[in-house]
């Protein structure tokens, strides 16, 4: 189906492009953000995404750079072109990332935060929904009347994986109930195999699962050196992964009339 | 096992006390409340409840009365000599509700909320905090420590059901995992049967169950005319089913030695 | 309430009794039946049990003793005087059991297993239906109808934990889920702890709280040496562990006008 | 990757296929059975379905035809060629099916079930395994063992669908679960998408991430008149919703180097 589109700087989501936003899971320094920045632009990213504030569920864990994390969120937009993406966790990050964020993601632990999203439907910045960890479908939906009632339409879903008895990964990805909530919704849905399987091995599957059944595009989580990442190295790819990730998405997109670009035209690097 | 003592006015949360708490889903005019604070009042409870920002998944339905609440809340206060917990739902609700309310109230949506749990902690209210609907043990024992980390180290966990397969009951209550959660942290940790299973039929027998299990109390929500209730109405105790639940539980606590009463001691209207 | 009786030899299940069924995972040798047997027996156990073919998932893990557990059960029951439980996982386990067993259990990874179901309702024993690991409240209902349909109405519901996010526990103990299916069907329904929870820890709490909540009996894993035991050892209690465990339902039993002994009456060795 | 490839008369499940099997929920007739078996047959299904013995929750809906099915099912493959795979709930199944069918499937509730599996085993044909409601990866992957240890190696995993707290769609699809499963195996894993989602909408979508995933194929259920199925007609596609089916798979097939057909090689009717 073809969902509205949602239009940031060059790059549009939505509609009938398939985007591909991409960047690290936390921002580290300036070395680590450029290198991913320069290397996932290059390959027809739609959006960057990097981490500011992080929400660990051990409050010892690294929390992310702060406001340190800001002038290289500028450098990487200046370098690239392309719309950055950061989430919000708190209010108060609205006014902290108003001049140099594009778009605002709720997190999966903040989708039910409904004082979070009626804030972000005063905004004019296109918003990042992911679903709740445990979230009905219906109650995902329902959170996209928070900001719409605000006057704020610009509304992108993510499904990111849901919490069930199984193991092995560590999210059980929903893809199913992903296209029905694009279905229902008429707005764009994308997947973030990197939190949905925990799993570089299923990463590439899942995204081009997530081409075929329709859609409109992907987060992935990408590290220079996941080793060394300081927070969820173990399911980041490799610049290398991600190539490998692109370079396998290109024919199913072909083969559906799909391009891979922030625009969703042909024009690529 | 014996947990902390949370003392709030001359109630006791903890130790060897079994405490209940009760009053209406939200709070809706003066007579539905006083009737129902005074009726659990003289019936032992330790600790009034009421919402008064409801967060509802649908924004359309009644979201609670604001600030036309508190007046009420002091009245009943003042009548029955009990402290009053309302649910936070947002940092601003701290100042809020900073003169009129005693306990303050994570809900299950918000446990992942840390913005949130981190300035709770800066207050010297008691919390109740609530566990998220498809929150690890791990997770909610975690949780604990954004609060305590402010200097505030007076939290009451409170199970609330989980989120299951099940289709019948409206959550499913994790008895076993609350005693864990006890026996791990040492903080009191009470059990709200009518979140926790959305049956009338089903309160009371979970409300001795959690006697017996060892927890430190219960927290359940009253309505004189539940059918009328603005929220919630199909789980609210009518005041005879109070009596009922009350009545059953003293049997089992004096055979274990508790008291159900605002402090845990025999004293009892 | 008052669940239907079902008679077994001298014991009762259901009607006014709480009964406890006890005995090891899996029968290992003569001294290991006979030494928890006689115990438990002397303790007030109303029922034996004793795993003679085991279903495990890991096809290499010890399977049961099989047809050499017959003479054990044999000695076990003339020197106590009790009844036997031993599951069966194949129809032809029907007739392998017939002169020895005097209640054939259905575990619950063959609660959905009609066929079974069917061969056991042309019996005239007692049946332990137990939940299956992902079974609907209402699955577990109609499931005792394909055993009544055969004429045998001997049916005795169990709960042994439902499968889900949880990772600390082995299984999710659903008691509220337990108490409706007692409510709706009439039937008893008992609960197994140590599979609900697999940890020692915790039955004797939730022993209690079934006895609270109003269920009919408990079924409880004991070795007495757990941690030779050759399956399921961790969730085993020691002979030590079962007198503590008795001897903390006794005061509630009493207080709720119920016996712990094999039929109910006040008469206990 | 690729899978091992079972072979079963002229086509060829797992190794570089991407095979469909199709067929009614139920044998209702040989009207209906002939309709969809010429029509799947005609657009390149790989092998029929339809169910024999149905296990229904609710003893009292339709139970299948038994005995007067099997006429139908020869006449089926005498007018396709194409193997017909049958489910069996229960031992003596087997050698009911012994002559007729082809391919013997486990259904979810009995993928625990050792003593069929072990059973199967011992027959010399494939076996479609399907995933239990909420059994774990890995306990999936263990249950190849009991068949395999009784010497038939050729075992094809079925995804259906998993029981999670989603109450929207029938079940949650696992698709990086599958994915899992195939990699760690190393067997051909298709998916069932009817069941897994239990709405047409999503059936197709579903598909093409099965095949876009590098799945081994899908099995569909085709009525020709679905409001009238006498079991699970809300989630059968109609004839025409098959053509548009496999007409969107035939583009994604040929950008991955794959084939829709009974043999995996280009040919087709």
């Amino acid at each position: 189906m073809k969902t509205r589109e949602i239009r940031v700087g060059s790059s549009v989501i939505g509609g009938s492009a398939f985007s591909v936003v991409a960047g690290p899971c936390s921002i580290e320094n300036q070395k680590q953000l450029m290198t991913v920045a320069n290397h996932v632009s290059e390959r027809g990213a739609a959006m960057l995404r990097g981490g500011v504030f992080k929400m660990r569920t051990d409050p010892k864990s690294f929390q992310g750079l702060g406001k340190d994390a800001l002038p290289l969120i500028r450098e990487a937009k200046a370098a690239t072109g392309l719309p950055f993406a950061v989430e919000v966790a708190d209010p108060s990050h609205i006014e902290f990332f108003a001049d140099d964020v594009d778009v605002l993601q709720v997190g999966s632990r903040n989708m039910h935060n409904y004082y979070l999203l009626k804030e972000l439907g005063k905004t004019r910045k296109p918003i990042i929904l992911k679903r709740g960890l445990a979230a009905h479908l219906k109650e995902w939906i329902l959170a996209i009347d928070y900001i719409v009632a605000g006057g704020n339409e610009q509304v992108i879903l993510c499904e990111r994986g849901i919490r069930t008895f199984e193991p092995e990964l560590r999210n059980t990805v929903d893809l199913a109930g992903a296209v029905w909530a694009q279905q229902k919704s008429g707005f764009p849905v994308i997947l973030d195999p990197s939190h949905g399987t925990g799993s570089p091995d299923l990463i590439a599957p899942m995204a081009k699962a997530a081409l075929a059944a329709g859609l409109d595009g992907i987060m992935v989580e990408v590290h220079p050196n996941p080793a060394c990442a300081l927070s969820d190295g173990f399911q980041a790819l490799t610049l290398e992964n991600f190539d490998q990730l692109i370079t396998g998405l290109h024919p199913i997109a072909q083969a559906l009339g799909k391009k891979i670009s922030r625009n969703g035209s042909s024009e690529q690097k």
